[in-house]
């Protein structure tokens, strides 16, 4: 998957991640996207997709939702964190 | 599904959900659960899945996972929430 198809939800509002996914979809014309989060960020992401999907991009569905656990290198050590990726498919 | 299948994740800390699939699957033989959260609280519904999966039963599986917007009542009118539903199966 190219890097364009990848939305990565950080700290900006949710909207800016919303405006991106729905500019990906029409401006490159193209039929999945995905959407990865981590930690705290995960709620942002589900709601990211369910705001494109019911407001903006009507025709887009859930093609595959993975859950994972990440393993992050800190200044204390370890730390396992969770991510998502959510993508969705233009019919 | 009966009741004692879903487990709703709210503001207590994520250990005592974990505490409470893991006893659901063990104490009571069940092969299906369901994590349900609101808001915020996905991200620790992602993080409950995943401790429990990894750390306590490492032959559960993702069955299903479903996200859907609520619409809820409140003081000042209708909001709407994402939510997130987790159903973990043990092979």
């Amino acid at each position: 998957m190219a890097e364009e198809n990848i939305i990565f939800v950080g700290k900006k509002p949710t909207m800016n991640y919303v405006l991106a996914v729905v500019t990906q979809f029409n401006s490159n014309n193209l039929d999945k996207i995905t959407i990865k989060a981590r930690g705290k960020a995960i709620s942002k992401a589900v709601d990211i997709a369910e705001i494109t999907r019911h407001k903006f991009i009507q025709t887009a569905k859930y093609d595959k939702i993975n859950l994972e656990t990440e393993v992050l290198q800190g200044e204390h050590g370890e730390s396992n964190v969770s991510s998502i990726e959510i993508t969705l498919k233009r019919q």
